[in-house]
Formats: structure tokens, sequence, C-alpha cells
């Protein structure tokens, strides 16, 4: 037959089981790119790179049942031993490119060998983070220059590229241009380029080169985070953050869109120190990592739509007054420089797209991360901050918004209210008896009333109250009777407590008396609960509520199988209290959790993987935005649900009932009285 | 019928006989769309700008034959009147967008209203000069945000030219973006915008707006010239030129790569200085013809190749050694700002391609402007600097090459050399019985023996002889009889004249000796013409003839039918000389002519008409190149060619007949003997 004259092998590869025949000597790696077998390589063939690594299966042949024996393959050569000898290859494992067929075969392509959508991190329900880099590196010989053939070195460059690559119509960025003649002749005509987006050359290294990072960035009102990740692996090498320097010109966004009204040219400053910051944090990052910042090749941006507009210099002021015009909704690319960052010169970054004015890029790397759309769950994703920025939905359907929550949740405009940091009141208790109260501070373990307290925190201090503290002492306060269901201090139990102190025509709560115990007296505070900080929570909850319920009309439901809270506060927020104060909707508790920083990871993720950007900006174009201020249910909801909802079910202890004032209610929802929520409350009540 | 309840018309546009029949009312501009008629339009239709004039043709009607009535048109509108207040229309004359269609008519669009391919410029024998603009501008009015559609402004601005102006898949310039919001607002949600390619938007303006300005620029190792261009009509506006400062690192290329490799890091010098000079002219030509320098939107490359690597940023030292290794031969593109230029921060440059490491983007510019490939007639391109670049070619074939002349004919290596400038000898001529000369200098027209040559000179002086009188003084010196055909002075004439002095071992010419009548004396210089002087030009003229032999040997031919001589040397020599010194081959006279700064020129195409620039790219990528070091033949047409060429026809009163030296001939040329020279000499025998 034609076989023995010249033979060929029956290869099978898996887990594609794509399948074909090849000549006796063909390289693995060969035989895969012509089945279009997704095996990844850097070197091309070189057995540099190693990544091209596959299994031999072992098994036994007939001829229904294809299965493989290792010595239908050729024996490791050189290239291989040379490989072993510098780098860790498995003895179950071959370079593909540097193995040849000799008989019929079953050869696996582990995940890591394949280039594309390769699982970086599995996550418990949500995305996994997949790597495909937009940005890829290819290790090439490029032909030397001959005075009868006189074509630029970046032609023959590109011809490389082609033959060896596949890659065509390649452009290639200035910079590269202009280090391409050292860097072929540093390399002997081998140099490895980077490509963007499989049309342009963006960076080039003399001989074979395998390393290049990227930096996921989410710039907050507050804080700006960055993590510096290795784009061959997509693991994270470096996470650095920082407070954002903006904050002198204004705690929220909108002092600082106010600071810039007030001071034409103003933004300039602000774009100018945002920027600054985030060179900071490269710098940081990478020496943290040990590498340079010029090796960051790519950079990606979550950031709500203020510092967005910021970020890429553009003056915010529209999105100051309505109607909250973006400059651009959609993701955007740029060079690194042209936003004067000091990465590889030739950087590209990526911001996530704007949903609305005030539903920012930040929001679209939460839906990234948390990705309700992937799910059948109906999903609340709820991001708190200065506004609430809320996400309702499913595959089927997504719904975004915002609500103006104000800064209280943030500590802001609370009587004693500050940042979530060191020495700030984050967890309360009040003795339903005794009205006292007992609490814990920021990086202590210990309640105030246990031993060895005042010692622990001698450093630390007792310097005010954050977000979740004010939560907790607002329903504690509630729980105990002190505070009724409409939010008003009860003044009569000035005489049971000595806690509870006129202020005004109101009381307030004295929540600590400095006992001069700590060896800084500037260490401690007098820290009372005010009938006014009350109120800021009720605002701004109520406004949160009102949101989401707006959102649950429009999608015509009345539960939510799943919510997440995203961000900082979310983080650190006690969910049951949350829910005691009816800050979120009914919800199995088991269903209820905290995200994190899940922008920071949607920006991680849009850097690790193109189609997740695709994917994104999809999602983004096709969200139904709802802005509350257009929306007349959303005054209705929000004056309804300014009272502190009635739950037996979340506090066996409360001694009194307090009585409800009356709400207008909506005939599709069950507003402030939730009947089924007992039993889903069960099993978290131990929960802290 | 059912033309009685719909009635229609029916219309034909000349030139293009394109047809059709429309509803009665259609507006003229829109019928011209739907044929797909290229008629030019800024503001899309809103009696802004004037582009989309037609003139309705006069006639009688018949069946078989259409012509039209005025009458058929709707009567001159509030818009056409407001128009006509403003600016010009002539009467005939109607806006095809405020004009509607009543009945059958002809419509003639003017070339000046055809948005493509207008002629600006017809030029003689060559190519017409045509406007082909690769940035356009669109004029829009962009729907308002409102807050239940959040879309950003860019998209809306992006839809508002997609539903305008049919233009899809728009990107946008990051300063576009942070310019937006304010050009919207302030224009009224009216902008016009600029964009390049048909894919990205480059800039933006308020409301209408309708000029904007590109940079034809010529980048010499000598001198820099720039020509400012109105984009909308393609005419130069301002031309301005100047010294190239690099001159103070070489007075030639290699003298300036030399100085790059004795001092590394030297580039950058070479390329800030070059840059700093283009933005110089840049800014001279705006402030000559009122403008800004950021109304310049578009800047085109001219440069010998190693001009064109330092303007690009480039180390040139490749190409200061074999195999003379371009880092990109092919044309590109890139941002002004890139490139440091101080044009608008997006404005786009584009550089010509080179052709070999020899013959650069000043020659494919050349080529743009002489076209040889447009032509039946073989045609001989020469650009003398300090190599001489040479195109051989027609319709058919082209074949290019670069021959190592040296700068003697720039007037350096002569020993009263300079630079054809103010004070220089252009023009000599030697009486053969007296042995005595005249001579013209640069800025005067008397011969230095007519009455007041000192008086007008007196400020101009004598300062040295630049290339085009060391031609003459060479020729003269060798009709006369004092150089013999191989190029030594004849000593023994030292007894006719005291002209003739010993110079060592050899003889000088003197040409002028100061005679103390000027009132500086620095403005007069002893001249003398030496040995070595004549030799110099010798071995350029016998490379500049040795590369052209080659390029005809490679061509198979023996004579060419048009010679176009490039550049500041090709516009001052008298070609007569040069044929007596066998610069050129055999071509009747009247078909040599000097091209001017053809170079520059052909980036004056390339700024106004990007189809040239496809053409180029094409046309240099097709070039055969030949690398004269490489070939045999170029040493032996070399050395037979440094003897001067025995041709009684152009010398009548040559008193004696010289001996030549029998050179090696090759059985497909003449060499130097060309029988078929003294007809076609006759008729431009009195040519200066």
């Amino acid at each position: 037959m034609s076989e023995s004259l010249n033979p060929t092998a029956f290869v099978v590869f898996t887990p594609s089981g794509q399948r074909g025949r090849f000549p006796i000597g063909t390289p693995v790696l060969q035989a895969a790119r012509t089945l279009g077998v997704d095996i990844d390589s850097i070197c091309g063939g070189w057995g540099l790179c190693g990544r091209c690594q596959v299994e031999v299966q072992e098994g036994e042949f007939s001829k229904h049942q294809i299965t493989s024996k290792a010595d239908h393959l050729s024996s490791p050569g050189e290239t291989e031993q040379r490989y072993q000898a510098k780098k860790t290859l498995l003895s179950s494992r071959r370079l593909s490119c540097s193995t040849q067929i000799l008989g019929d075969v079953v050869i696996d392509v582990p995940p890591e060998s394949q280039a594309h959508d390769q699982v970086i991190r599995k996550r418990p329900e949500i995305r996994d983070i997949v790597l495909n880099q937009s940005v890829r590196l290819s290790y090439v010989e490029v032909e030397e220059p001959n005075m009868y053939l006189p074509s630029g070195d970046i032609f023959r460059l590109k011809e490389a590229l082609h033959w060896l690559w596949d890659i065509k119509e390649l452009s290639c960025d200035l910079r590269v241009l202009q280090e391409l003649q050292p860097a072929l002749r540093k390399g002997k005509w081998k140099v490895t380029v980077a490509i963007y987006e499989e049309n342009q050359i963006i960076a080039i290294w003399p001989g074979y080169h395998e390393k290049f990072y990227g930096l996921a960035i989410d710039v907050g009102t507050t804080t700006i985070a960055a993590h510096l990740c290795d784009m061959g692996n997509g693991e994270v090498v470096a996470s650095t953050g920082m407070m954002n320097p903006q904050i002198r010109y204004g705690e929220d966004l909108m002092s600082r869109v106010s600071y810039i009204m007030m001071n034409p040219g103003g933004e300039k400053e602000l774009i100018k120190v945002v920027r600054e910051a985030i060179n900071s944090l490269a710098k940081q990052a990478a020496a943290e990592a040990g590498i340079e910042v010029t090796d960051i090749l790519q950079a990606s941006f979550a950031a709500n739509t203020i510092m967005h507009h910021l970020l890429l210099g553009i003056n915010p002021i529209e999105l100051g007054g309505a109607p909250f015009a973006l400059a651009s909704h959609q993701s955007t690319k740029f060079y690194a420089n042209e936003l004067d960052l000091n990465l590889h010169p030739n950087a590209r970054c990526y911001t996530l797209p704007c949903i609305a004015g005030h539903v920012g890029a930040d929001t679209a790397g939460v839906i990234l991360s948390e990705s309700p759309h992937t799910s059948e769950k109906m999903t609340l994703l709820v991001d708190v901050g200065t506004n609430a920025e809320i996400v309702l939905g499913n595959k089927h359907r997504l719904i975004a918004a915002s609500s103006p929550t104000g800064p209280a949740f943030e500590g802001a405009q609370i009587s004693s209210g500050q940042r979530a940091a060191p020495g700030a009141i984050e967890r309360v208790r009040i003795d339903p008896d005794t009205l006292e109260p007992k609490f814990k501070v920021i990086d202590s373990d210990l309640w105030s009333n246990e031993e060895g307290f005042f010692e622990e925190i001698a450093k630390i201090g007792i310097t005010g109250i954050c977000g979740s503290g004010i939560i907790e002492v607002v329903a504690e306060l509630f729980l105990s009777g002190i505070v009724s269901q409409d939010g008003v201090i009860d003044g009569s139990l000035a005489e049971r407590t000595k806690r509870i102190v006129p202020d005004g025509r109101t009381f307030s709560y004295r929540l600590y008396q400095p006992e001069n115990r700590l060896a800084e007296s500037s260490k401690e505070k007098l820290i009372f609960i005010t009938q006014n900080d009350i109120r800021a929570i009720q605002l701004a909850k109520a406004a949160l509520y009102a949101g989401t319920r707006l959102l649950m009309d429009k999608m015509g439901i009345d539960t939510v199988e799943r919510i997440r809270l995203a961000g900082a506060f979310g983080s650190h927020i006690d969910v049951k209290y949350a829910m005691i104060l009816g800050l979120i909707p009914d919800c199995d508790l088991s269903q209820v959790e905290a995200a994190g920083n899940a922008a920071s990871t949607g920006a991680r993720i849009a850097l690790l993987d193109y189609k997740a950007c695709r994917e994104i900006e999809e999602i983004v174009n096709n969200v139904e935005k709802i802005e509350t201020a257009l929306e007349t249910d959303f005054q209705n909801y929000f004056v309804e649900a300014m009272a502190i909802p009635h739950k037996t079910a979340l506090y066996p202890n409360l001694s009194k009932t307090v009585k409800l004032p009356k709400p207008k209610m909506n005939p599709n929802q069950s507003a402030q009285g939730r009947p089924r929520r007992r039993s889903r409350l069960r099993s978290t009540e131990n929960k802290t």
C-alpha cells in the first residue's frame, strides 16, 4: 500500500479530540497547528519557551480504540535535554516542538499549554479568571539584510512573523522602529516581539524574552488599588494601594467637581495628582515584584465616572449636573504615555466602559467580576460608596442604577464618623437591660469590656466610628429600644441611663467617654451618636433601599436570589445589621456575600482576558439604565424606607414592640414588612 | 399614470453622465448622492460650506435629447440668498443642497465641486497635482444628551456622523475626547470634525469650520524646505526654507554619521536639531500665512535615508556601512507629537518610502513628481547631491541606484568651492585665444568684464565658486585647451598666460585675484582652479556617468528619451556644460530639463493626494534596486568615464583635437563616443 511507501501515523489530540494522519517524523507541534489544536508557544519551535508541553497518553492499541505508546514518539533530543537541564520538564511531558511522531499516538494538551482560555483561578459560584492576553510574545529569527534586496529591517521582521506565526498586516510603534536595529544586532537576528491585538508590534527585545507584566487599577474616590500581574500566567505578583491624593480637593466626588467649577483649570491639578498616584503605585508594585516599570506592557482601569474622566484627562464638570453627560461611555484604549503614565512607553491602557452618568467603569468591573449575566439566579449587586451603584438581574436581563446615599455609610456627615482605619469603632453591642454598650475597634480583637482591651488598643486609640460601626450602633440602639422605629432617640430613657443626654431639642447617646487610660490623650475621643447621625443613616439607607426596590419593580420581582456587596463597606458590614436597618431586600442570608474589591477584580479580568473585555462591552450596551432622579416611585420608596423595619425574627432580645408608621404600600411589593425572612435568617444568626 | 400621482423628474449629471428619476422636490445634492455623483460638501447640506455648487445646463427639451431649463429647479431660497450675501456664488451656480428638482434637468458638477481627484495644478508633460485629502472635514449636528439614554457625547457624535455622512467604525483621538464636551456646548451641539483616513476623528471645532492646512517638507542634507498648503484647495499659501542646522555636525551625510559613531548618543542631538528646524519652518510658514501652527493637521516628508531616519528618531549608523540596512523602507505614518513637532497635537505625518540604503524618500518624491512610471518615454531622473540618485525607466519598468559622486558638485572638496549662495561664481567663460576668463556671481546679472560689475557686487562680494561654476570652469578650461582630455592642466601654457601658475608638481588656473575694488576685503577671495579640483570633478562626474550607464545596461538601452535633473544642482547647471563633461548620457537637449526641487514637489503631492501615496508605495515596491558597489561593470564604467569626452559638436571654438584614451567598450553601448549628439544639441545651443 501507499502507506508503506510514505509511512504515516494517526494522531489524536485530547481534550479537543482533533485528529489526523501525518507523515512519520512530523513534529507534534506542527501536527497540532495543522489541525488547529490550541498549543501555546512563544519561541515558535526553538525549544526555548517550554510552553508547548504535551503528555503522551498510556494504553493499548486496537483498531477502534486508539490510545498510544510513548515509544511512538521520538526520544528526547538535544533541545529537550537542554531544556530539561535549564528548566523543569516533568518526565511524563514532552516539548511538542522537539518531538516527532513515529507511530499512532494520543497526545494530551494540558491546560497550561493551551494558549487560549487558560483558567488562572477557579472561584466559587462566580466566573473563573481566564487568560487570553491581548498582548502576545513571539520569538523570531530575522533574515539578515543584504545589498541585493535592500529592504528595511522591520520589513524582514514582519516577513519572519508572517512565515513563522502567520501574523499578517502588522503595524509597528515608532519606538519599536527606533529600537529595532540595535535589538536585531544585539540578538544576532533573533528577537522577541510583543504584539498587541494581533496587529501592532509594541515592544522588542534582543533574543528570547518571556516575561511581561500588566497592571490592573481601580481608581476609587478614596483609595486607588493596583494589582501587578505576570501576563505569562496571570498570577498577581504584587498588590499595592494608596489614598487617592485628590482627597485634598474634596472628600467626595461632588466636592471635587465643585472645586473644578470654582477654580477653572483646576481639573488639571486633579488629573495630575491621580496620574502621579498611579505612577507611584506602579513603581511600588514593580519594586515589590523585582521588575522595572518598563516591563509593564498593559494596564486596565476600573473607576467611577468622574475618576474615569479625570484619568483620561477629561474635565468632569458635565458629570456635576443634569443631564450628567459622559464624554464617552464606551471602553477606551490608549497609550500609557498619552495618560502620562510611566510604564513601558508603548504600554496599552484599557478602561472598562461606563454605564451611565453615575454608574461608572467600576460597576462594569463589578459586573465582570460577579457575572450576574452568566447565571439564572436573580442577583443584586450593591457597591456602596458616596453613591450606591446597584445592578439587578441575571443572564436574561440586567438593570442598573445609582442611588444618592451620600457619604454617611463611609463615616462622613456623622458627628464622630471616620473612614475605616485603625482606632475606628467597627462593632457595637448594646445591652437591652442596662443600655450599656460594648464595642470593638479596627485592629483589635477584643471587645471593650474584655480584659486587656485598653492595653491592646494603647497604640491604636479610639478615634471615631466607621461605616460598619454606625450601621451596628443604630441597629443596636433600635434593638435596645433607645431609638424608635421612626429613628427618634427616646429622651425619657435619660432617667434610666446617663448614656442618654440632651442635645438641644433632641437627645444623643454617649457611646464612649475618654477614660484617660491611654498614654496619648489625642487617641481617645468623646463619641456620641446624635439624632442627626441617625437621620443621616436613615437617609442613606432609605436611598439605597429605594434604588434597589425601584430596580426590583422594573424587573417585576419581589425577592432576589443572591446579593453581592462590593467595595470596602460591603466587606466590613455585618449583613445581619444591614438587614435589620433595611439596607438590602429580602434574601436568604446564605446567599448574601461580600464581594471584596470586585471593581478591582473586574479590572484584572479585563487585563488578562480580552474576550472578557468584548463581553463586558456588549453587556454594558445592553444593561438597562435607570436614572433614579427621573422616577417618581423612587421618591415614594425613599420616604417609606426612612423608618426602621419591624422584623421581630431578627431581634429576639427586643423587649418592646415599636409602632410602625403606616407606609404607603405598593401593590407589587411587601415594602417594610417581610414575613418570609424568619427562616432564611436563622442559619446565619451567629455570623458576625 | 403613476407619474401624475407621484410626479418625478429625470435628472442627468455631467460630466459623469450619471442619471436617474427622482420625486419632484428632491434636493439636487440628495439626488447626486443617491446616484453616487461626486459632489463635495463639508456642511452636509446646511448651506454653509458652498462646496456643492452646480450649474444648470441651458438648452431645449426633446424626447431623446435631454437638456434642461433653469426653471426646472426651485428658486434660490433663504439659505442660498444668505450664502450669496456672505460669499461669492456665480449667478449661473446653485447650491445643490438647497436646490430642489422641479422638472427634468441636466446639472453640471464643475471640477471644484468634486470631492475627489480635483486637479489643483496642471503641469507640462508631468503629472497634474490632484486633491484627494486623507483628512476631511465634516460638519454635524449632534443629539443632546438625556438622562433616559445616558450615552457618551462621543457616541452621539459618531452616530450623527454615521447618519449624515455614512461614516462607520470611527475611532477618536484622546485629545478630541478631551476637547469634545466644551466644543459641543460652545457650538450649541453643532461641530466640525476632521476625520483621518475615514476612520479616526483627529480634531474638533465648535460650529462650522472650513480651513485646515498641511505642510510638505523636504529634509535635505544642506537645506530644509517647507510648503504650507491650504488643504481645502491644495494651494501653497507659504513657502519657507532654511539651512539644515545639522551642518554643524558635518557638511555631508557621512561626516554626520561619523560624528554619531564617534559620539555615542550623538544621534539625539542631530534628531533634536532637525526637528527644531522643522518646527521653526512651520512657525515661519504659519506666520506668513497668518494662521496658527495648530491649524496644521497634516505633514508629509521627503528626505534622504539618513535624514529620514533621523527625522523618525532612528539612529542612522547602520546606513553608514555595508549592507546599509534601513530600519524601514516603507512609508510610515505617525502623530506629529511622536516626532516632537509642534503642529496640531493630533496632526498626522506621512513619510514617503525609501527605495534602498542610499536611495531615499527624496527619490520617491522625485519619482512621484516626475512620474516616469506614467509615460512610455524612457526617462532618466538624476538628483545630484553628495550622492547622485538615479532612476531610469518608464511605465513598464523602473530601475534605481545611487552613485557615490561625493560632494564636489556641491562645491565641497574644491579648493575655493562653496555652496550656491550670493557671491559664488556660477558662470564662467574662458577666451580660447587670450585664456582670460569672465564670470558671473550669484545675485548679479553682469559678467565680470562688463561695466558696473564691481559696483553691482559691492555688497555681494566674490567669495568662491559653486557647483555649476565648477562644471563650467572645468569645461571651459578643456574647451580653451588649458586642460587635456584626461584632465591635466597644461603647464606649458604658463608661457602664454600668467593665469597658469605652478602648484607643487602640478599647475593651477587663477580664476580671480582680489583687486581691492570692494569696500570689505573679506568679500574678495583669491580663486584658483587646482589640478586637485579638476580631479575631484572628474571623479564625481565619472561616478555619475558610470551609475547612469549601468542602469542603461540593465535596461538594455543605449539612449534615453528624456532627462530630468532634480535638486538645486540640477536647477543651476547649464545642461550644455554637463554634456561637455559627460555628466549625463546622450539625449535630445530639448528633452533635458531641470525639475527644481522635485523631492519637495513629491512631498506636496503625497500631502494632497492619498491615492498618490498608495501609488508611490506600490511603485517603490516594484522599482529594481541596483547597488553600484556590487556591480563590477560600475568600476569599469567609472574608470572609462574619468576622461572628458571628445565631442566636437559641442565646442566649435576648440582649437586643437585632444586624444581620447581608448575605453574598454561594452558591445551594448557606445560609451564615450556619441555620434548621434550633433543634431540634437543644435536647437538648445543658446540655452544657458
